[in-house]
């Protein structure tokens, strides 16, 4: 049962640092959150589908770029822990300044499935790295009476 | 080899039963293509999360009775087979009369997962069934040269 526990909470901790690293518009945190591989996969909310390390951090660099402010608060979380991939669904409460525009409010579901890095076997070095992210846009989104 | 290449056979005809019950329009042949659990969880664009099969079947129900006709043809199919479980992200083009409506032409990237199931321990009874349906609408869809 605790060592249950255990892995969702790191799986948590992992789908965290990556709202953090999107928090912060920082690419090397977002370096360090995503596996960087060719088969990895990211659909931003309307857009196609970028596959490949190379193409998703292109497409993160014009995301960070074009956002002035950005906060996040997650609700409605849902974690799948499997032997070597995990998948977290969750609703992301978004608060943001994009360019000069005023600051806008949106919800947008989330799909992030991360897989665990066998790092020389050793349990501390065992890591979840993003492998897939799927954000899209609530049409008829009611903010939470939170301020983020 | 043949083996692998046989599991990524078997998912891709799970995801393609998907789409068939879809084209169908018929909730019987929905409820097989899904696994009937409480923590299953189904996105449709532009929607809230709806998590377990009475959601999830009732939100078929609403959308097939708003719907006229639906072809699908799917592209950029990429699958990953884990152990006992799989990812498929695809891009559906899709070509649909919703109520009175002319016909229109979308195209939705979806993450779907599927789960093994394993029945009797029988490997001829083994199925994979869809457990996560995300899709999200392409904002510059441009559709393929191809009637569907």
């Amino acid at each position: 049962m605790d060592e249950e526990k255990g892995v969702e909470q790191t799986i948590e901790d992992s789908n965290t640092r990556f709202y953090k690293a999107f928090e912060t518009l920082s690419i090397e945190k977002m370096e360090e959150a995503w596996k960087h591989s060719d088969d990895i996969t990211c659909i931003h909310p309307g857009w196609e589908i970028f596959t490949s390390w190379t193409a998703i951090r292109e497409s993160w660099l014009r995301i960070f770029e074009n956002t002035k402010t950005i906060k996040f608060f997650i609700t409605n979380m849902k974690i799948k822990a499997f032997e070597n991939m995990a998948i977290v669904i969750c609703l992301e409460n978004i608060d943001t300044v994009i360019a000069d525009k005023n600051s806008i409010r949106m919800g947008v579901i989330a799909t992030n499935i991360f897989e665990k890095q066998n790092i020389n076997n050793n349990k501390n070095n065992n890591e979840w790295l993003m492998v897939h992210h799927h954000g899209s846009t609530i049409a008829n989104y009611m903010p939470p009476n939170v301020s983020l």
